[in-house]
């Protein structure tokens, strides 16, 4: 159970409300995932996470499709179960194919252990490199 | 210093050399990271690594520029100088620009953050997530 | 289920039963946790992390509210499930409110971000720091 | 070398200005240090970053020190070695003394063994801890 | 449930089967464990990491029981729950005894908390460590 | 700089001192490397820290030179500087070759790789592994 519990959007405060109402028109859905709903214990840090998000998600000088594949990484090289269902989720509906999907966790299970090799062997970082 | 020395192409192996052309050939320079010559002294890894690495990294589903800031975004995540040094340099070869490497890590800070903040509430995974 | 299965007060050996005792003790409760019960398997490791936790919680030059906080914090940057449950659980019975959990979480999130962040951009260490 | 470079208060941009200035003036300090140097190539994620710091950091259900504290020990166990060298300072300046650095440091190195062992164990979470 | 769901021997392709077949003949067991079926569904990637564990694990200069609890030691320190859980059960097979298990997980335990002792004091490389 | 200075011998105090004479006795060395001069600056911690260390890393279930190679499989997975560089020089002193380095880090990035592929692909554990 989440620690603090969950608050759905009918018991919901104005302030809070207002931010699930942004998430669902830029996300083009009719739901809010538990994530959001687990957050909202804090409405500030709600409203602070959800902007950060937002402005980081946008299309800019990378796609989204690229972004959530990013954020996937990130989530399976830490662990956390909750944030690879959820961006795994995400990506999908950006564009993921099940192709994409297996090369992208490729890359990521190789960059985890080429990391351990550099850190293990000590290797100095080439000059080349700045 | 790397733990067990860097074996240089000069006094390499041949079986050693021939990974080094490959390395060389592949990426279209002429000369080989410190990475490669730290693990060259276990001949049969350094083969095995660099065979994968090339499978991996090759364009496929996702094309290479994605790849190499999939590479960069777990080794920033797991904060390996060496890693984030030499994959930061191979994705500007593959066409990361500044304002790319700017979002990139915006991403990969704002996955860092909102990891920890589902880990730390003990968020349920919804339902729709399968 | 627990790698090597729990240990219940009622079966425990005199040694075992020692640890438990003094547990319930210092914490004034009459109940120990599964993770000392799963320790109990290696009563020498049980004795020694528990006198280490012992004297590393108790009030101090930090008191034991802050500690059990920044225990959570770890836990939390760890994503340990089990720990983060317990150590909620603990910070709370040491005086942690909602807000102050919420707060917590904020950081939690919030170097984690930005730990990503020093080491992607190969931040240079100040001076001023030393 | 910082990736992009460090963006000095004299060459920066006036949007960067503004932050910089907010930041001194919040710190009650004369100098900006490099890691907002480094983000200053974007600009937009240096302010969206500072202005999440400042709002989180600062007073609240938990004081400044308490949550520097929380701060340095994340980053001490994620072993960032910018984010110690800074946190420290920060605690620091917010009171942290020489005896309450070694007692985080003991937690925080306490939590990063247990948090392993209830893992290794694959230790239950007890029902009490819901 | 699994990402890509998993794939079973009856409905594989032959490409998948002869790595199957590989995997329950080296091992000399008459299953497939959960992972491979995940990965199945990138036969590439299923044969190259079949083929490099094969590689790796086999008795030489360490041998394969070794081995096994350097795998758990890993496994318990990145918290990854399936890891742990097939690693131990690879470990027990190999000869791991109760005792072995539970003074691994105290050598993981105590390298977890040190490490961050090393890092959070900014403990300098002795000369004498090169 | 170590973030409280190191203590020298020449200037400990006597609680110190017992602790760095313990140190180099059971180590059969002359001399104290920099982690315990750090440490001294809480004398319990450092007493707490050897002895807990002195009785997980001695000969038992698992022999030392075991313990030093799980150690330093941590310690690479950690990424922890010091700790690698110590713990390379305490393992080959306990008997590990060059070819043995090698392999464990083999195996150490393996794991490191699989783990995330785990995770990644959300494999839910065999009932076998219990």
């Amino acid at each position: 159970m989440a620690t603090l519990g969950l608050i759905e959007y009918d018991t919901a405060s104005e302030e809070v409300r207002a931010v699930y109402d942004d998430i669902m028109a830029t996300r083009g859905t009719d739901w809010i995932n538990n994530f959001w709903k687990a957050l909202a214990r804090d409405p500030a840090g709600l409203r602070r996470t959800w902007l950060s998000i937002k402005e980081i998600m946008a299309n800019g000088a990378l796609d989204a499709l690229t972004k959530e594949m990013v954020y996937l990484a990130v989530s399976a090289t830490n662990q956390c179960g909750y944030c690879i269902a959820s961006h795994t989720a995400a990506a999908r509906k950006a564009g993921m194919t099940d192709a994409m999907f297996s090369e992208l966790m490729a890359v990521v299970g190789m960059a985890n252990e080429t990391n351990r090799l550099a850190s293990g062997y000590r290797v100095e970082v080439d000059e080349r490199f700045g």
